[in-house]
């Protein structure tokens, strides 16, 4: 039987021959220098129409609201049981994101990543009509699949919540739970009434949103390597794809671009860093970066 | 040829003994699971009569100050180059820990590492006469060993910081960057006047000492599983192994009591957290700890 092609699921093409250019460069590194970054939502899985954390916490609190309606009353609480998406841009994702946090408050790391994992068995996509787990990427597991073979160490970059992207992380992508850095959830040691220390979830936040600069002071302080390969969809991933290209050696950075209406979805994430209001794709072509068009790309966009 | 027998250099006994047990209990637990999280100094290498990395902090200044004899000036800093134990503990390690990070900022974390691998070829301990590297412990390299073939996942929770332990990690104990997690310092990026970034360190702590309590909140945000072994050997290490103990299932928490003057140091840690200055060796056994004693339980020390 003759092994799989590489990457089979990426067209030829200038997109495919910078991947392949990349992996023979770093044949000759030491295997630390060997480290990649990805990004999650909407870079190694679909984020349309919402991302699968809010799904999570919509999940969650539909099923809480149903035993306390009082719930309903908060209005962050509210805009998410309507899917009033006007209403949650309206307040700002943070804030509705904190009002969902404190649904797991006062609880052990344990229990919240039982709870996410539950869901994740149950999530279905809202419009595409296929389980949650089948909107990761094909061409993204293939590339993290070759990463590995190659002594890569893969670290996910993700802006939602580290604890749920943990919670999945070694079944989604094969990544072990202390290789994930996000946005990071407060945590307070307590002891129980025998003196049994407990560790539980805080509303609170460390440090604010891992997107942008952060991403990049994030994954050094806390995962302790610089990536030669960052992968991103979006706004927030600019400095991690930046910082991944300032290296001596050799460098990848890839963005996807969502023009895939057919398949997926299409829209654009804009930069306000240097020019205000220029398309990621824009700023991706002035930096050199490598593109991704996920229409032409790509053969497959979803697992069989 | 017969495999070595499993830890040799622990002499028969209850502590080995102990140690057995709980990885026989463990076979049977999922792979996720297997989590061991070892403090660094004075657990799996000599801190005495100083840590490794105030010796590092300590030959960076020396190396400074024969360019630039004004940072004898700053008293802190004097007292390092003096060796003066007496006026560090009366200014507080703290402090002069802040002062002693100062002479690394605005480094980029590549060099950082360059330097502390730089150090470790050289040092050799103070007192012991043998290279640094040489004061690891034998029967704890062959625990971390074990663990590892059984498919632990090895975290190292170091009172220290964490970018020094990361940077000899891998080469002292097998463990990679990602899985260190230490007492942390801030990063900011920054752009070149070309526009690249670049991270750079600052003199700032993130968070406080790793030490206490915050050994188990870092632990879980930043590496994100319960240990269910945990080793220390100081005060600092106690909320980390009653935490590893107060899981479910089996769990082992090991305290290194220093014991052994012929073969290393004999000294005691005390812990404050309940009972004014009770010694650890004591909350060890009120809690139901696995105390190594060093001079008995031991065979070996050091590798040979």
């Amino acid at each position: 039987m003759t092994p799989p092609a590489l990457l089979p699921s990426w067209r030829p093409g200038r997109t495919r021959d910078a991947v392949v250019a990349f992996l023979a460069a770093t044949e000759a590194l030491p295997v630390e220098a060997r480290v990649a970054a990805f990004d999650n939502d909407g870079t190694l899985w679909c984020e349309k129409p919402t991302y699968v954390q809010f799904d999570f916490f919509e999940d969650a609190l539909r099923r809480r609201a149903g035993r306390d309606p009082t719930l309903r009353e908060r209005p962050e609480l509210a805009a998410v049981l309507n899917l009033d998406m006007a209403a949650i841009g309206e307040m700002g994702l943070e804030r509705v994101a904190i009002a969902l946090a404190e649904l797991f408050a006062g609880i052990e790391p344990e229990a919240f990543r039982a709870a996410a994992r539950d869901f994740m068995r149950r999530a279905r996509h809202r419009t595409l009509g296929m389980p949650t787990l089948g909107t990761r990427y094909q061409p993204m597991l293939e590339l993290v699949d070759e990463l590995r073979r190659r002594d890569f160490t893969v670290y996910l970059a993700s802006g939602g919540g580290t604890e749920f992207l943990r919670a999945l992380s070694e079944e989604l992508y094969g990544v072990p739970p202390e290789a994930v850095v996000g946005t990071q959830v407060r945590y307070e040691l307590t002891r129980r009434a025998d003196g049994r220390p407990v560790l539980l979830r805080t509303a609170g936040v460390i440090g604010g949103a891992n997107e942008g600069a952060a991403k990049v002071t994030n994954i050094q302080s806390q995962l302790g390597r610089r990536p030669i390969l960052a992968a991103g969809n979006s706004a927030g991933d600019r400095e991690m794809l930046e910082w991944a290209l300032a290296g001596d050696g050799p460098g990848l950075a890839l963005l996807l671009d969502h023009d895939d209406r057919e398949r997926e979805f299409a829209y654009q994430s804009v930069s306000g860093t240097l020019n205000e209001h220029e398309p990621i794709t824009s700023v991706a072509t002035r930096l050199g970066w490598t593109v991704i068009s996920m229409a032409n790309d790509w053969s497959t966009v979803f697992p069989s």
